[in-house]
């Protein structure tokens, strides 16, 4: 076996064995650690800057691009943000423990389904150090061993909230392998998360760029909890309120146009008034949105600003101040073009007809469907789940915003007064 | 692409299609064709029974051993209970729509989680021709549409049950494509569904041996809910009851050896009374069964029909009429020996003392944790759950009995009067 290996090895079986610690630590335990690293966060804050410093002139001597450089680059406000956002996490409900069901059977057999931990979760991230943090006290809240393999770039930024981490750890009288930091850049390690630890390893969650999801999705030999793309709709009913309707085109597109929740493409009902339509593309033209129209709204509006769009905008997920924009024929129409093109993450009707936002809620597919209610919902804070470690497009396990309770497994506790099998 | 890759491909491409018409099929429909399918098992009983023969004849010919032809033969009472099996599905609660949680945020929006089918379920199961109608019928009723891939030596009768199968879609309107069965017997259709079909099969559910379900555990590139083991433990603590204790000791262990609920080590708590191990192992003795024993509980006994325990004995799932027998230090000694040796399927304690009762029901580590009552209790029928596709060892997505609702997958529902976001 080789170096790499051996490392990985020895950090999955030392992962495993704090895995079984934590499961039975108590609420106020697993909430002094994360309070603990919060307020580790805050005295190190120096030393975390510092470290960052060096991260981002290594970055910059690398020539990395001015995006990167911004996911890479902290300052106080972030490191605050990143202590604040450990003390919400602590302050979470426990799933620990919470009874997701509870029956009785004819033989008097009492039953209930317990939320457990899932066990080891392996995090692999990109270039922004706060996943470090984030993604560190969502497994301690949940009960979950963390394995954590941030981007080569940002490497002096995690190990210095690491540190905090453990420090938080080491308060609580927990091991400090609850949460492992990979220590070394070789891309190695990530083979091994990969394909090498299902010994170990309960789950993966990947968290950065599509090629990053895309290759753990195909390579992975464990469960992922992958969030891929966010492909969204709006779709605007004939029935519609206007006012309604700009206002939640608006804000679905422009709000944040860079989050995965962000519309990508306006559907239009055909039926819907000339007004409403040219209503809708005047707002997002005049807010310094590109509209990408298919031939026939483009017919009908006339406008030489917008421009026209190609099979591929359909596709297309530009989080950014970009929009596709076509007609579709009523409700079936754009539930027929978001099978077709969408990536199954969020939609939204605007519709006063209760029967096509129930048809529409019914037959599309994705992990949000929303009526009369902006995409940019898509968010686990907004669901009322606290932090989110992701907004997961698999099926399996956990869809839509992934949080503590997401990264739970259950078992089933049955207290019987004797009973036998006939 | 080779001809099998092309085959599977294609097969892949009409099950994403059909699994499409039948996650908006009603429950009644999906009844209709469940009823169906149990009438034309029965119509068509003769020609089942033929297929099984020429079958069986063949499995002789090759030299099949007696446990494979027993599980491969059918007879007229084992079409009838795949007939029955059916119509008890079809008469199972609709899982499809199901409002697993539901709440409103402060900005009113209202939010549902609601259960939706998976998609596609690949089975890949062994010589038991039941299990086309079995598998075929969880899915159905959950809305998924199957890829089923049965032995080889089960070909002719997987094909007749599954013209059933198809008999009963078509009754009621749905596409044959929702349940499917691998037409040939190349082995390289099993690696196509393992590693190339990601974009087809959402879960694939291995129903056999451990060899079969551990290669597609190792071997898969898309999620896997699998049942590998059930080294089941009893421990019988020194507050047990006695006749209790013997009663579920002897039921967990012999009621059915071969089901993977049946308990494979007895752990007796070494401050019990000797009156109380003494009554255990001879009744165990009393009824066939051999044990095999640790030094300490062969000299306490002093029985020479008690065999000597290896360390070996303490990992094997017997699935006969054996068990191995440990004394343990109390309760925590059981715990640590179950984490030791265990399989995290099914454990069972027997005391009449409530805290050493919560303290194994919260540390023990396994799908099913019982207090005073059989492991046999491990399956979905007896959960109350219905027909069960199997009892997931894994702790990704199910864990436990897994029944039509755990077949599912979720979305979120969004209900709101024009909310954006701030």
């Amino acid at each position: 076996m080789n170096e790499i290996a051996a490392l990985m090895k020895s950090m999955g079986q030392a992962a495993v064995s704090a895995a079984a610690q934590l499961a039975q630590a108590d609420e106020a335990t697993r909430n002094r650690a994360l309070l603990g690293a919060a307020a580790a966060l805050r005295a190190q804050r120096g030393a975390i800057l510092a470290a960052n410093a060096a991260d981002v002139a290594g970055a910059r001597a690398a020539g990395l691009g001015a995006a990167l450089l911004d996911r890479l680059q902290l300052d106080e406000p972030r490191v605050e943000a990143m202590a604040l956002g450990l003390e919400q996490v602590a302050q979470l409900p426990d799933p620990l423990g919470k009874v997701a069901a509870e029956w009785t059977r004819p033989n008097a057999l009492r039953i209930q389904r317990v939320l457990v931990p899932l066990g080891v979760v392996g995090i692999i991230y990109e270039s922004r150090p706060n996943v470090t943090a984030d993604a560190g006290a969502l497994c301690l809240k949940s009960g979950n061993a963390a394995i954590l393999r941030g981007g080569s770039e940002s490497g002096r930024s995690n190990a210095a909230i690491h540190a905090c981490l453990r420090a938080g750890l080491a308060a609580a009288g927990l091991a400090a392998e609850c949460i492992q930091l990979v220590p070394t850049a070789d891309r190695a390690a990530v083979g091994e998360m990969l394909g090498g630890m299902r010994d170990y390893i309960d789950v993966l969650v990947p968290r950065g760029g599509r090629s990053l999801v895309a290759r753990v999705q195909a390579e992975a030999r464990v469960p992922v909890i992958g969030h891929l793309e966010g492909n969204c709709h709006v779709y605007v009913d004939r029935d519609a309120d206007p006012q309604m309707a700009r206002a939640i085109v608006l804000n679905s597109k422009l709000r944040r146009t860079g989050v995965c929740g962000a519309a990508e493409t306006l559907l239009i009902d055909r039926g819907a008034p000339a007004a409403l339509t040219q209503l809708l593309v005047a707002a997002l033209l005049e807010a310094g949105c590109e509209v990408r129209a298919d031939a026939g709204l483009r017919a009908q509006l006339g406008d030489a600003r917008i421009r026209a769009a190609g099979e591929q905008d359909w596709y297309t997920e530009y989080l950014d101040a970009i929009i596709a924009a076509a007609f579709v024929d009523g409700v079936d129409g754009a539930i027929a073009h978001i099978a077709r093109y969408g990536s199954s993450h969020t939609e939204s009707i605007v519709t006063a007809n209760g029967a096509s936002a129930e048809r529409f809620l019914a037959r599309v597919d994705s992990a949000i469907v929303l009526h009369n209610a902006s995409t940019q919902f898509a968010d686990g804070g907004e669901f009322g789940m606290g932090a989110e470690i992701g907004i997961s497009t698999d099926r399996f396990h956990a869809r839509g915003p992934v949080g503590v309770e997401q990264l739970t497994s259950y078992k089933y506790v049955v207290r019987g007064s004797g009973q036998v099998r006939a």
